[in-house]
């Protein structure tokens, strides 16, 4: 590799869901060997507390609505720090190039001639998917699924293929919609999916603080509101999310499952 | 976990793209521990290789047209496995709940009471994304990405909502389509997606063995058989698809990419 040539290289590295165990084990190494690292609010306190004592570290975080550091700050902050440093660390929660802006970065530090590498990461659908026993898949059910997020430019529109995503053989993923979930379920129903189709969310999924609570496409957004979730949520819309454990079921993720297959095998049917 | 406590497990285990490093550390730390292993053919033999001596191996590998295991004898399989040892390790290309059947798999240890983990893994989408230099979400080019299996049951019609797969805001990402990706490209230029939007295939992304090549919806299928591939092909269509690195340039991931940025800024702007 270019690094073990002297040359600087940024790592575009996706931290997963929140998990440390679910770092992949190239995360975990590069983390271990970086000279520094940037990071943000998406990645959890258990996978920062992996970062060794001596790489410099850089909290760029943003939430909704508040951007401490901007898109374009973090861009120059990222060639600035590869100019003075061999192995920069990029950790972006979930995959770096799903939703993440990874590949505004890509272009920055390829704009400047720097070395890049992209490491994927577990996305959010697929972690909070196994955590809440919902498959995004699933044979006469789901031949397809598909990820949306619920944040957009400053107050935009949402700007979607509305009739496309009133498809009621596709499991929708809708990250970051906390804000506009009451506006996309009111959408999509207006487009013809049914108000009863189930509806998952996930707060702080795969960590300890995990939550989720069920409802339908036409509750959803009152239920998520009334859970008074602390971190970040995502949501789960199709008949496979009528297969989640109940929430209070949660505890130990290890359990008997046979009303699961109950239901898996009933919704399968019907 | 109730492992433990000397009831049997079975772990159902996302092994990633293919590179072993792209495992999770839990995915890592499971197949370490694991009494018994059951794997299939989309598991890369760099992956095979880190199964200690110890555990029984169960190869129960399935191709296109040909299943010498069939899934019910899958289910079967871990059930009888999950009463004779303690820790059964099911590893699954990709994610467990996404196109692998993982759902039939926790349904029927479900059925038969026995205590299952689903550990989420890389989905091909993300790593062969990563891999070949194409953002699956980029602002101004796709604000949602949408992935379908092109593998159908025998010889059933491919059943999708096409109208909504002919969206040219969406990544549209194409699993184990290789067979039909020509009926595929078809029907969604029938339903209005430009022959020339930018369409790549992908090959043992991941592995040393990774290659891909660059079309565009209209010529993918041509493109693709004329390739001579080897192993799993994964599709990605749309304006990103416009964003990889050309297929020469593959070789150490880490290069300068002034052209990329140059590429992506050009279609952005458009």
């Amino acid at each position: 590799m270019k690094s073990e040539s002297g040359r600087s290289v940024v790592y575009l590295v996706g931290a997963g869901p929140g998990d440390p165990e679910l770092l992949t084990c190239k995360a975990r190494r590069l983390i271990g060997e970086a000279d520094s690292v940037v990071y943000a609010r998406l990645v959890s306190d258990e996978i920062l507390d992996l970062i060794p004592a001596g790489p410099a570290r850089f909290n760029v975080g943003k939430r909704p609505g508040f951007h401490p550091v901007c898109q374009e700050s973090i861009n120059a902050l990222l060639v600035v720090l590869a100019k003075g440093s061999r192995r920069v660390v990029r950790l972006k929660g979930g995959d770096p190039l799903l939703f993440g802006r990874g590949s505004e970065e890509v272009a920055a530090l390829a704009a400047a001639g720097i070395a890049c590498e992209v490491v994927p990461g577990v996305t959010s659908a697929s972690a909070c998917a196994a955590a809440a026993g919902i498959p995004l898949t699933h044979r006469g059910m789901a031949a397809s699924v598909r990820f949306i997020t619920g944040h957009c430019r400053e107050d935009a529109d949402l700007d979607f293929d509305w009739p496309g995503l009133a498809d009621p053989d596709t499991t929708l993923v809708v990250y970051m919609g906390f804000a506009n979930i009451g506006r996309i379920a009111s959408r999509v129903m207006a487009h013809g999916l049914d108000p009863a189709t189930p509806a998952v969310a996930i707060c702080n999924g795969t960590t300890p603080r995990q939550r989720h609570v069920r409802a339908t496409l036409g509750t959803i957004a009152a239920v998520a509101t009334g859970a008074e979730f602390d971190g970040p949520v995502l949501f789960i819309i199709g008949r496979t999310a009528g297969l989640a454990w109940p929430g209070e079921e949660m505890e130990g993720k290890v359990a008997d499952r046979a009303r699961y297959a109950e239901r898996m095998a009933g919704a399968a049917a019907e």
